[in-house]
């Protein structure tokens, strides 16, 4: 019998009609009953006349499906077992504590993401380099297109087109007049109806490639950034190609949607449209993937209760993770800054802060309880730039995100909150208060803090804390990447620090 | 006869009454007349039976005087001759340009600002070394103030007091202890009715020392940080010391009136008490010196008619001279920050950012037509620290001030202003603004751009200016203080840049 793990994907495939259009003319769907569910499905024609349905279980033990549609006239049906989720499987992500995540097994998930936008097309060659620079694991969260881009540094054609049809010729592109052929051009020739699956098969093999990775794949379904046209399509395209891609991509369960990538400066679409695109996913995703919109110049109202997370960008050259409890507090979800500019030395006024820069920015969200992105731009003699083609890393943040994450994983319960220490500062002179970030879960509370003081560089700290308890204090060198012993402490903690920045303390209570 | 320069203080000196409480029981006044002006001023006391009248004299010629009052019951009378100001007397600092200054004889002044707080309050061989290191020319004003500071690093006495009496005994006083004296305490014996001469004429003379190098004298005449009970004199008192304080110092060309440090955490003091000092200061200062009043976490409303600056500290954690242009837009007057954190390692927050994390805050300040103030409080063995005692700077932040202060100078006209200039971005690709800093005055528009990049590191930068005129093009590395000639262009700039922090481009119209 056919076996498949819990939070796998199950799959049935059937040979159906391959007449008329089998994308539009043709439906399939499946229904997969266990013990605790019965989920009911669309399936997508994969071409060559074959048609498929994916599933992803969410409880082990006997599961029947049954397969039907017009696509064939013979219903499908069968059974399968779901084993017990394998080493590193932990299931979907989902929100916890209002402000956190974590996998569905109750796994805290402490998101350190990075972008790489059109990664998928390139090269095989490249693609696998960048499947090689993920497994350093440097992050558990990657963001990326369904569709091709056309931006600066990225005037190259992609492997593979998503639908039927012919591209524009781009030979004539140059870095000095590709603008020119922004949004919908003359020169295009697709068919809508007829997707490549192709393409698709190419794209989720790498939502597969990261899944097994453990990496989440928070998938770009639109975005600006367009040569072809596919920004531009017509509501009815548009929802049939939403429509397709749920049924493709939903049983991965590393899948998150992001409706857009800078949904602000799609003109052509409408609120309407962004609602109505929210309304389909929350339709056909039986899994609820997280769902969340990324803005531009502009927020998405996050308030709105199909929006699971905020996919933020910084609106200010200078203010950025610093606002993340403000936007917490705001919309009381979990706030993801997916854009606060990237480590590198391009033109671009987002793209080129320093590593420091970037890391610190990851701090001052942590610190208040959020996360961030990473993005790397640095200047490449064949335009081969991480946040874009993926590739290689050549930049110094990885290696301190990835040391943010292994702290961030040594929290007490599931995630940080923001809350404010008062400086001992000797005699209480002209107290202020230091931001410390502390456990969300109340069992955890005065056991754990975790200060940072990013660009300020103080000689010494000093905090009153209580008699009764002992209290191991570390010195933590976010650059460096060194955690050192300060000492045990009861009742007031001195702690002597390098007057160098990026420092971090950590305090924990000791258990006796 | 007597001579004085023009903007030199010319002083009347005559015996008169000792007995009573010749400070507040006799009166003293001078008119000094020349061809352009006729002013009155008060005199003061000076102890041991001498009362003095200081005048600023604004225009060379001769000029007659008359003092009178009750101090004596004979009338002095005289005349002299104003000479031409030497070289390096320009005058008092006016404002100019709505947001700028500039000196009386309209020479430009481009504020860089230090702070040392109660550095005529130490000993005279510490005054020395301060007075040494001013004369390096980092600064071009200094903020002090005239009463002694209690404070933490500052528990030491002052070498004098400013009224006769006794202080309260600070031997107890320990880093430890050292708030429970916060305020007027218990212990101190002072008669506000009786100002100390000793302590007014080595002030006065620090101020004179200051005027001869060409430094602004940004005199803090209340401040909060206080254990005589200076902080908290009654109305009478308070207005005794205004008028004592404006005849002693109006004279000298380099003083500002600063009405107090922090007053909003002055506790016993009301609008009604500031309004009221400011209008003794303007009826009783002929001179127009400056006028502001500096806050800790709530701006005064630097609207008011008498304020001639706003004179800011940071009220935010991360944004600070980023801020500079919506403020000088919101009060129509020139922004000066006079505390945007100091260069150090203390504990106190506002104390312990990097000389690049300052440097780069005064340069924030200038594109956006400010101006900025440092301050260094690094830990010293003996507490000394330049932000309160003066004596040596150990920072490295001093050298890149005087190297900005000197581009400054160069501006053509005065004052900068800030303005949007588009990046030429190759293909005008979503393309964005600089911010940029032009000059003020309308000739020069179009033949000076100063653009600055703060922590973003661009590889390059394009921009497309006329095809008529050349431009020459300067790549400012403002830590490393060079500035490197990137070549000549006309309409489409290309510079080169070296992926670093810190970097600024200056573009001038070449003159044929």
């Amino acid at each position: 019998m056919d076996t498949v793990e819990k939070w796998g994907v199950f799959e049935v495939a059937a040979n159906g009609h391959a007449d008329k259009n089998p994308f539009v003319d043709y439906t399939i769907q499946g229904t997969f009953s266990g013990k605790n569910e019965t989920v009911t499905v669309d399936g997508f024609y994969d071409g060559n006349g074959m048609y498929k349905v994916r599933f992803m279980p969410s409880f082990e033990g006997e599961y029947t499906y049954k397969v039907s549609g017009t696509f064939s006239e013979e219903p499908i049906a069968g059974n399968f077992t779901v084993t017990a989720p394998s080493k590193g499987n932990h299931g979907p992500v989902r929100v916890a504590n209002t402000y956190h995540l974590a996998y569905e097994d109750r796994t805290p998930y402490y998101s350190v993401g990075t972008t790489c936008y059109v990664w998928t097309h390139q090269s095989e060659e490249l693609q696998q380099k960048t499947l090689d620079t993920l497994r350093k694991g440097y992050f558990n969260k990657i963001r990326f297109c369904v569709f091709p881009k056309h931006y600066d540094y990225n005037l190259r054609e992609p492997i593979t087109y998503p639908f039927e049809g012919t591209p524009m010729d781009s030979s004539v592109l140059t870095k000095e007049n590709f603008m020119d052929y922004e949004g919908a051009a003359e020169g295009n020739h697709w068919d809508f109806t007829r997707f490549n699956p192709v393409h698709f098969r190419l794209f989720e093999k790498r939502i597969q490639d990261l899944m097994e990775m453990g990496i989440e794949a928070d998938l770009i379904i639109l975005h600006p950034y367009d040569r072809w046209g596919f920004s531009e399509m017509d509501a009815e395209s548009d929802d049939r190609y939403w429509n397709y891609v749920i049924a493709r991509f939903a049983a991965y369960r590393n899948v998150w949607w992001s409706l857009a990538n800078e949904f602000d400066i799609m003109k052509k679409k409408t609120l309407a449209d962004w609602e109505r695109y929210a309304r389909i996913i929350c339709e056909r995703d039986p899994y609820n993937h997280l769902r969340s919109v990324h803005h531009c110049g502009q927020q998405y109202d996050y308030k709105r209760p199909w929006i699971t997370h905020c996919s933020l960008q910084r609106i200010d050259r200078h203010q950025t993770t610093e606002l993340t409890a403000e936007y917490a507090q705001r919309f009381q979800k979990p706030v993801i800054w997916d854009e606060i500019a990237y480590e590198g030395n391009i033109n671009h006024c987002w793209g080129n802060i320093s590593g420091q820069e970037l890391v610190r920015r990851f701090w001052e969200a942590t610190i208040r309880g959020g996360y961030a992105g990473h993005g790397e731009t640095y200047m490449h003699p064949e335009d081969i730039l991480w946040w874009s083609h993926g590739g290689e890393l050549h930049g110094d943040s990885p290696e301190r995100i990835k040391f943010l994450h292994r702290i961030l994983c040594e929290t007490p319960g599931l995630g940080l909150q923001p809350m404010s220490m008062p400086v001992y500062n000797r005699s209480n002179a002209f107290a202020w208060d230091d931001e410390v970030a502390v456990p969300v879960d109340g069992a955890y509370r005065g056991t754990y803090f975790l200060l940072y003081f990013g660009y300020f560089r103080p000689a010494f700290r000093e905090y009153l804390l209580d008699n009764e308890n002992e209290y191991e204090v570390e010195v933590i060198d976010t650059w460096e990447m060194t955690i050192k012993k300060a000492g045990t402490f009861k009742g007031k903690i001195h702690v002597d620090l390098p007057g160098k920045e990026y420092m971090a303390i950590r305090i924990r209570k000791v258990e006796h």
